[in-house]
């Protein structure tokens, strides 16, 4: 799909202007970036969504001091996040806040939101669930979703490094994408998946600790001194 | 080592009875669990550290609705953790709190931590840093410690849900304990060992975003409604 049709398809759907343009920025950044699981193969994914609901918005229902929270209200979890973030740009933390957000599904690439907040000066963590489709590396059914964990902190020079992992050999983007067998989606590690499996399974429960039932995320902003990245030499570092 | 010499070693060592005591049941409960590398072997490690400082106690130096700071002052990691616990558990996060540690090392099995703020009705994850064992996938020297993400999750029934992860394939306490070769020291996940490498970066950034340099820790603890665990069935969940 063209840039150009995607826009337009997402127009189409009823999205306006403002939520076009940051689903359009979302799924160009993952493009982008080779990760076309997260790309425009996800807005013909949206057309098949039966009860998405273009004029929702997100609203903030709950904040004190360092915490906030956020509910979907029928929003796509992408204009939620982003919604978020424009909030956590015009009032930074001073210097921590955790962000919760119910009803916040689908997410997309974790990657782009804690991005764009170094890009405000933050350090941040975020982790948001989807839909079981992890098993128990001992076997059974799907028990828990792909559910990654992302860093993002704010470079001294350069490039943030980004840090968006899913505990998924592979994520279901690019099952979505025919860019993976849906077999491969078991937690990664080979006879270490152990380990991915209890950080997918502890990430999910951390979120529905604070949302219930449903898909959410978890957001841990806080502001940060630029990391000095000399010491890691030539090293190839994620998301520069 | 029997619990009683190892008790005894540390009184030797110029730790007071209070000290003592958390150092005693945080190794002593490393090894009910099997986690050798966590357990009284640390003892005799701690016996040749050159600088250690029996008295130093840890000081909250900052705080704010949502955030606390501490510094270990020359005190270890797990009396400056242990300290932090209890200061949650006299005033818990209302309904969130960052707490960021600096000059907090070692910090031992982080499970320990966790599963210990479930008990007054929380969810909490914890990370730490430590020095630089892991190289990257590609080769190098190491770049990164092995810096364990925990979460632990109170359940409505039984046992709360305790994931602790290193990002090590073995942890530098196994090692210790003679129970891996050092070459082990690698980033888990075989062909994925690009994913937790990157996680390993990421924490290290977080923390060192907060802290400088030096090792320390960071923890978010909420409020949490028990984690329903019946949907997860016969499925064997770590911690529990």
């Amino acid at each position: 799909m063209r840039p150009e049709e995607a826009y337009e398809r997402l127009r189409a759907l009823g999205f306006g202007d403002e939520q076009a343009a940051v689903l359009f920025e979302h799924f160009s950044d993952a493009e982008r970036r080779g990760k076309l699981g997260h790309g425009f193969s996800r807005v013909e994914w949206l057309e098949t969504l039966p009860d998405i609901e273009p004029g929702a918005l997100p609203v903030k229902v709950d904040s004190s001091p360092g915490f906030d929270r956020w509910e979907g209200r029928g929003a796509l979890g992408y204009l939620t996040l982003a919604a978020i973030c424009t909030d956590l740009e015009a009032a930074p933390p001073e210097p921590a806040r955790v962000v919760v957000a119910a009803d916040c599904f689908p997410t997309g690439m974790l990657g782009h939101w804690v991005r764009r907040l170094t890009r405000a000066g933050l350090t941040a963590m975020l982790t948001a669930t989807s839909p079981a489709r992890l098993a128990h590396p001992a076997g059974g059914p799907a028990l828990v979703g792909t559910n990654p964990l992302a860093l993002g902190i704010p470079a001294a020079e350069g490039e943030p490094v980004v840090v968006d992992v899913s505990m998924g050999e592979v994520t279901y983007g690019e099952v979505l994408a025919g860019l993976a067998p849906a077999e491969r989606l078991v937690p990664f590690g080979g006879e270490h998946a152990h380990k991915a499996f209890a950080l997918a399974l502890g990430l999910q429960l951390l979120v529905e600790s604070q949302i219930g039932s449903g898909y959410g995320a978890v957001l841990v902003a806080l502001r940060a001194e630029p990391a000095d990245l000399t010491a890691f030499g030539e090293a190839r570092l994620p998301g520069r």
